[in-house]
């Protein structure tokens, strides 16, 4: 339960790492892009084709090396609803190919919007007497700022379809100490007060490795704050966001494991599905590019850390 | 600019109130179900198809009394691109009818994600050298825990567009005080400092009734805070969640308001449109009892205010 199907799969492909699926339109290569408008016109739905084209050939080339995708949902929302339908298949695409899905949508409403949402992302609708199921990932990132009602109706579908939640605790932006690095409580911080309700709201959905179904983000660009988070919540599973373009590294980011290298999976978005764009070749490559520079975050992360 | 668009429909209208579109599927009367499962089946798609016709109904029931709507995300993601699609529909519907639409999508992330969410919801994508529009919202809800890249990316659109924001200062939600009420800063809240992000964030952008493009959300629910918000961010637009159902009254919400009852909407959803389920007419009424709803509202709201 909780975390452990992704972190069996973390420790069997012994690889900590997520590739963010984050399709700008720039970031998918030409001849991609112009099969589907030649198709659709230069249209969202041509747009949506290409990026879920894209896609398609990332999984393809990264799932027998990397554990987990992360779609951020506001490249898809971009494009429209046919962008959620294009996000709809990369989902149940990556699934097929044994991929863990975490949904990036940092949602957080009250508790009846809440529900709503929890529906959308991890569980079913009831319409009539059929259950639909809607987006279907594994794992969804939400924003905790209104509380435990807003983050409880997640854990709760979570619980009853064996998935799990990261709350953001420390952003990876360079904006994210505005509010979060403010003194609160007694001598603490906004984002040390998030981290403790985190760890509170996660509790009694410890898995076999010992991580609640709440998991935190924490950014790979301000390891200090990383490696306090990282001692503060024992029982939390942390993502990390930042490594590469963002300016993280592997050095920093190892303070987010804990023994045997547990307990964490490090993000790179650009670094991996823009790979191609440094090759030379014009995007013919990106698989092969992709899926060196997933190789390579692995091996430079796992310099720090041994997996077990 | 700015708010000036939507506190010149409330002068008009001499309403400052907003429906919110939040359709659960119980909410919407069995005949509007039938119909669309009769076509579509017991699917996503018949359920987002009777979602649309609800909207529609009301839409066209509210349109000369009410100056906007406030359709809730979550309740069309739950559909699946299906309901994204109705969303889609309902806020060009909306527009049809002269309405303004406030998006309740409540996203925050960073800056070239947020880039990705501002175009999506109120901006226009380029896709080859075609430009295609989105949600096109004239207003989106934000969250801003992660700071200023979170927000600056939609007010640049929004400013580019003539739209504006509105950030979560203190939500109307039970549990909103875990984080929002926390002592901060020097003798302040968590609440209370966002309050002062919001308003500098917003700073230079008045429009002609003196508010910025950067609203702020402040719950019904907590008077007390709504006082305060009010007095402390002189240059804020408010948008005020929680009359009604959760719990808000007319004489809680009288202090979100100015001089001349201005620089404040404050939003009621089922109490509007679920008005048909106490009528016990089985929901063939319901566009009659959305608008006799709409306008006990407005008057109730009106008796503590006067617009000018």
């Amino acid at each position: 339960m909780s975390f452990d199907v992704l972190q069996e799969k973390i420790i069997r492909m012994k690889n900590p790492t997520v590739v963010g699926l984050d399709p700008k339109p720039e970031y998918v290569p030409e001849h991609i892009r112009k099969a589907s408008y030649e198709q659709f016109g230069e249209t969202l739905e041509g747009a949506a084709d290409a990026v879920f084209q894209f896609n398609k050939g990332l999984i393809d080339a990264l799932c027998d090396v990397v554990p987990a995708v992360k779609p951020q949902s506001a490249y898809y929302e971009r494009l429209g609803w046919h962008g959620m339908a294009a996000l709809e298949k990369t989902i149940r695409y990556a699934h097929e190919k044994g991929m863990y899905v975490i949904a990036d949508i940092k949602r957080g409403d009250i508790g009846s919007t809440a529900e709503a949402y929890a529906d959308a992302w991890l569980g079913v609708t009831k319409v009539g007497e059929a259950l639909c199921g809607g987006f279907n990932a594994d794992c969804v990132t939400l924003n905790g700022y209104m509380g435990a009602d807003s983050v409880n109706p997640f854990l709760k579908v979570a619980g009853e379809r064996d998935k799990s939640v990261f709350i953001l605790a420390k952003t990876s932006n360079p904006g994210s100490g505005e509010l979060q690095n403010v003194a609160a409580g007694e001598g603490d911080t906004v984002y040390g007060l998030m981290a403790d309700l985190i760890e509170k709201w996660g509790a009694g959905t410890e898995g076999k490795y010992g991580y609640t179904r709440a998991g935190a983000v924490a950014g790979a660009t301000y390891p200090e704050e990383l490696q306090k988070l990282r001692a503060r919540m024992p029982h939390t599973f942390l993502l990390v966001p930042g490594y590469g373009a963002q300016g993280g590294t592997a050095e920093d980011v190892q303070y987010a494991f804990q023994d045997k290298g547990r307990g964490a999976i490090v993000n790179s978005s650009r670094g991996i599905i823009c790979a191609w764009q440094k090759t030379g070749k014009n995007g013919a490559d990106y698989q092969e590019a992709a899926r060196a520079a997933a190789i390579a975050m692995r091996d430079d992360i796992c310099r720090f850390i041994a997996i077990q």
